[in-house]
């Protein structure tokens, strides 16, 4: 079915308008970028309120703001809460981009840049349906509510404070987001189950200062060696994790499940050569899917301490560094692997070693129904759009959220997302397909079209 | 024995030219201050001049120069030729240093600068006990041939070949050097034996690129987690290191060197509480002295990968790195250790996983003899200016130029130095002792008068 007309038409400021949006380096981690952060909220709540959206502000929070608008159909018409983040993660190494992060460009029919996909190119697809809708569509059939928040690449911290205070402005009936990817642009899939998070920040102190390896070494514990024989206990030989109650409460997929799971068409050798390794590893007795998807994993995701400049120093640093994280299933909770992990870590450290944890924010795992209106229309919707039925899928990612609208606003959420695993999203050259970004366009009136008849 | 009365009266200005000499950062290990390593070679050569040294010149090297000097008292004289070195180490990181490691301040009797003690303050002792000894002691009873060079703290790569091209100009009885230390300042001691050194960088390389761990968590060799692995084995659960081949050479003492060496002083309690350690830690069946002197180490001297700035990333980083250090022992060779790190290293990594080592500079483990002249002609010019006999020591750290020096002019070194263990060499807050500056200024000029009665 080819795409609507008006977004033909459109099409080429459409991406220049994401384009300009991607230039702002809304990085939420550093606080050097606090400032960008503010002028990307009012970038979008700009274009909210140009494409028609109506009560378009900036609610502040504690943190960062959270952009609202909203589009009322009517009193009889189903309401859809769409949620996404504006922020982005930190871009570095820089070095390793080949083109720079925040000066966007589109390379192979794919736009280059830090949050290109994740997630401001596929909050850019909601406003821009909402304009498409309005202008050449005789409206939505839907009532919308739009709240894109600022924090999300560090932990929400805000949000649900804001849902908690702001209930009845927020009421709908489902949760719709796009912060997920698809199997393929030919293989249109919907996220039904994501991982939760554990992440800490560890610290190891050995001795009181940095040492001269000739005159101490050998007689000191160092605390690098120390932190890496800590890590490296972390996993065994079967790549299982090591901490005492880690899998007590993992949800154990039933062979029929498993079986299921074992359909949605996947390649071991595409995977591999996607990532350039001769070797997919992980936990002994399941597949590459499944490892990413149903079982818990650990992942130190930066390391650092002692002399880390050029040449050579013979140095015996006092302080030791890493940032590890878990991704949880169903029904681990974030708290309780946080406690776990924790209280491990710090009983490992051998003689002459000191630790401190400090956790990160975490997120709880979800499982989203599939038989529900709305998960419905969203399949309809991508089936319109691709020609092809979409195929549920439990991703890896977390997005903390999910849980967090179920418990406070008691609704769940469809991930109707567009990205793809090769986006390199977190990494350097971060991207998002041109036609995933327009596809998100045109599909994303098709799931209200469907949701609105369905509920009517 | 009080210090001569030129020491006394000239002490500040000496303190003084010290100071303004460590202003400058001479830091071989970082081409940013290639600049400030010529500055201190000039400093140093126009000092060594206005002390009454002949023959000055700035000698031009493939790396940095050497400054030359000499002293000649007579052809019936013995030659002594001094070693030292003026560039310093890296001073980071910065951020640990009470005071700006080259802005130098004299805090407790003690002076805090990069360099203070390692090994300006202890290359600059030689200058004034030269000025000393021809302005207030009617001449030197030895000739004195002066050279320091400006790339001991990367390996001396140019210094070979120097010495090897200047055989004649060097010609000397023995060798003199001051980069070591006492065991306390009412403990005078010498070292008599160095360990050697093999330095490593190695980087690991998983995925082609920074992979999102929600995405590809649990199905990825993590670089960052198997180069932990990979160092943690490098150690058995006694401390000994697994490298095949490791301890094949080592040199091991007998019961009745081991109770000699067990007579020096030495307090584990005050070890441990010097750098604030519960426990020392090293490998099994060896005291602490002699895991830091004549047992064979391993240390990671340096690590990172991954995600390192404030917050949170949920990355897999493509690689992760670590710089790794063995000090060796005779008669370790640091190119056979270096081989067999490097092969074993290579051998560990895990499927998915490649490696590449690259070696720095490295050292081999020396003994100096106890039983010459000049190392008599030390031990009673300490005896005079400490009012003690200094007690031989093996030592912890490498001056890998002891062994060139052995191999090309046929010469043995006296390590005739007056650091403390304490001055935080390589760390931040590098210190030397006022007193320990002015002791070997006294002191340097008795070693000449004791050596020329020696050994005429």
């Amino acid at each position: 079915m080819p795409a609507p007309a008006y977004l033909t038409q459109h099409r080429n400021r459409f991406l220049e308008e994401l384009i300009d949006w991607l230039r702002i380096p809304s990085v939420s981690a550093d606080p050097k970028f606090h400032g960008d952060v503010l002028k990307a909220a009012d970038y979008l709540k700009d274009k909210l309120a140009e494409a028609g959206a109506t009560n378009v502000e900036i609610c502040p929070t504690a943190g960062n703001p959270i952009v609202y608008g909203d589009y009322m159909a009517g009193p009889d018409r189903p309401t859809v809460l769409v949620y996404g983040h504006y922020d982005v993660q930190p871009a570095d190494p820089y070095e390793l981009w080949t083109s720079p992060p925040f000066e966007p460009v589109i390379k192979d029919e794919k736009i280059y840049a830090r949050g290109a996909c994740d997630d401001k190119g596929q909050v850019y697809m909601h406003v821009k349906a909402l304009e498409m809708m309005l202008r050449a569509g005789g409206g939505a059939p839907c009532n919308i509510k739009f709240m894109f928040e600022g924090e999300e690449e560090i932990g929400s911290n805000n949000l649900g404070i804001f849902v908690k205070a702001n209930k009845e402005k927020l009421q709908a009936d489902v949760i719709l987001i796009s912060d997920t990817g698809i199997l393929a642009n030919d293989v249109p899939s919907i996220e039904v189950g994501l991982r939760g998070l554990s992440y800490h920040e560890v610290e190891v102190t050995g001795p009181n200062r940095d040492l001269h390896s000739g005159l101490y070494g050998g007689a000191v514990m160092n605390p690098i060696n120390a932190l890496c024989d800590m890590i490296s206990s972390l996993h065994d030989a079967n790549r299982h994790i090591t901490i005492p109650g880690f899998y007590d409460k993992v949800d154990e997929l039933s062979a029929d499940e498993r079986a299921e799971m074992a359909q949605a068409p996947f390649s071991e050798t595409e995977f591999k050569q996607s990532i350039g390794l001769p070797a997919a590893v992980g936990e002994a007795g399941y597949t590459t899917p499944e490892r990413t998807s149903i079982r818990p994993t650990l992942d130190v995701n930066g390391i650092w301490g002692g002399y880390t400049g050029e040449g050579a120093k013979t140095v015996i640093a006092s302080k030791a560094y890493a940032k590890i994280s878990m991704r949880l299933v169903p029904h681990q909770t974030s708290d309780e692997i946080t406690a776990l992990f924790q209280k491990h870590f710090e009983s490992i450290a051998p003689a002459g070693i000191t630790v401190k944890v400090t956790p990160h924010h975490g997120g709880e795992p979800v499982v989203t129904p599939t038989n529900s209106a709305a998960y419905r229309a969203a399949a309809k919707a991508l089936e319109t759009t691709f020609g092809k039925k979409p195929v549920p899928t439990r991703g890896g990612g977390s997005i903390p959220i999910v849980a967090m609208f179920k418990s406070e606003l008691g609704l769940d959420s469809v991930l109707l997302g567009f990205g793809l695993d090769s986006d390199a999203i977190h990494s350097p050259n971060e991207h998002f397909g041109v036609f995933n970004f327009l596809k998100g366009i045109e599909t994303i009136p098709e799931f209200y079209k469907e949701y609105a008849a369905a509920t009517r």
